[in-house]
């Protein structure tokens, strides 16, 4: 059993991330007790028939009661609202935290309506897959991935560091940084590819010269490595959207600028303009590889997976 | 011994295409002589050193002499100086095709050039991996791949069979059309996804408040999926740009037309046209896996592949 160790840990929403965390809270022991909540009975029902908790509510105030530790995992435009929930029924000393893609805004919605007898130390673990729902967490999300928190100038190190050993527990790598600097990371790494996917997905279903049948066929030779991205939950992504408004927009145009002067290098024909660009993005990739951050099998392993 | 069988094949460019179609003539026994030709002498080393073909040289000429069949797999860039090289060479009755990703500006460097006694039949498998060169080939490449033939008003019907049958042969299906609709077809769903992902990777690389060290830590969480399509050959996706670029000029402009719409709903908040646009993107990607063109595994199956 590990050190780090919860009576009751309470998980508001069991998608992704929330049934992932059920799922290894239960494998490393993490807590004596998971409380599971959602406002979906379905999405309840199904993550009892996983048996991923030890008790289940669609009310969040339920779950809460007596939770040493309450993770919140729902759409970031949600955040206000469970905040507002569950703010009565917090323990005093209870640690709060989220997960959501945004921080600034997870921050304004949720920290004016927690009592000051709660830790609210807001966290981002960086994780995930296109498919959403209790059935598809898995207890190794985390593994080798980072989790960002993003203290309030307020917080006490000692809870702090509690919620740094869960996550570390959970196979976490810790990085803290200001919600701001977060936001403004996570706009470039995150929220604008899958913009940048959900757009070109979009401009190619609504051609006229070329029909769908065509575009699914030949997908191999590039499009379908966008597509991975433009099925991600779509109420996650537009939250995100209307969350980080201001540093994804100067993404997008720091991003639409660079695409114009490439328009014009192929429109002149400024064959070395293009190897240039070309060339320097290669090194990026294999950087990441030897992060650990991605696998080095060709195609993403494809071939292997049965192609 | 399959049906399909050449006395002599003859592969112009010995990188991923060139070196998998050497492997896959040899384990399915299509010709009974495969010579190789590339420029570089140190490619053509390693080529003698994989032990792919039965016969080497850097002078294209020697190569195709008596081939039934020629396969060029040069950047496109390259394609009228191969075609002047073994011009000459030729025997008469050749199939000489090549697999270029776009196929107007082939047939416009390459007919002229070709005598009329040999089967000029443009072509491209769609199939290809980030990785270049003679040890990224393997012979299983073009298994369950389109195959895009181009063939020429006065295409002989009997040696279009045959190529026909020589792609069949290396598991590939096969699909006809015109050039100019396969450069349109190419522009969306393969140049402008590489063009994309080499701009977003360019775009993160200059940033000057997020570092490059923060962009590779984070990268999992949906920057890395460019990552592939933006480590790919610069000489190849250079000539790409180059030789497509009307086709590809047209595909920008709905792009950024689509990103422009798509940056003001983000701007004024309209949650709605976000949510709708990211929902009509999923549809794509299940009848992508539906067709048998991508994996269903969560993350590309990467979490199998050692994560």
């Amino acid at each position: 059993m590990s050190d780090v160790k919860f009576d009751k840990i309470a998980l508001i929403g069991i998608g992704l991330i929330g049934s992932s965390l059920a799922r290894v809270i239960r494998e490393k022991k993490l807590a004596k007790h998971i409380a599971i909540a959602t406002r979906s009975e379905k999405t309840l029902a199904r993550a009892r028939e996983l048996n991923l908790g030890d008790s289940y509510a669609t009310d969040n105030a339920t779950a809460v009661k007596d939770a040493d530790l309450v993770i919140v995992s729902v759409p970031v435009g949600a955040s206000g609202a469970v905040a507002h929930d569950i703010a009565p029924a917090l323990k005093e000393g209870a640690i709060v935290t989220d997960a959501g893609s945004t921080k600034s805004s997870v921050i304004a919605q949720m920290a004016p309506e927690l009592p000051a007898y709660v830790h609210f130390i807001p966290g981002h673990p960086i994780a995930g897959t296109e498919y959403s729902g209790p059935d598809s967490g898995f207890s190794t999300l985390f593994v080798n991935r980072w989790c960002i928190l993003t203290p309030l100038p307020d917080t006490e190190k000692t809870a702090l560091k509690k919620l740094e050993s869960f996550w570390t527990a959970c196979g976490s790598k810790i990085d803290t940084m200001t919600p701001e600097h977060h936001d403004l990371v996570l706009a470039i790494v995150s929220h604008l590819p899958h913009i940048i996917a959900y757009n070109i997905v979009g401009t190619a279903s609504d051609l006229e010269k070329v029909t769908n049948s065509e575009v699914i066929a030949y997908s191999a030779s590039g499009f379908r490595d966008f597509t991975r991205l433009a099925a991600s939950d779509p109420t996650m992504w537009r939250d995100v959207c209307l969350h980080n408004r201001d540093a994804i927009l100067e993404m997008l145009g720091r991003f639409s600028e660079d695409l114009s002067a490439l328009q014009r290098a192929i429109r002149w024909g400024d064959g070395e303009a293009l190897f240039d660009l070309f060339t320097r993005t290669r090194a990026i990739r294999r950087d990441i590889i030897e992060a650990g951050q991605e696998v080095d099998a060709p195609d993403f392993g494809r071939r292997k997976a049965g192609n």
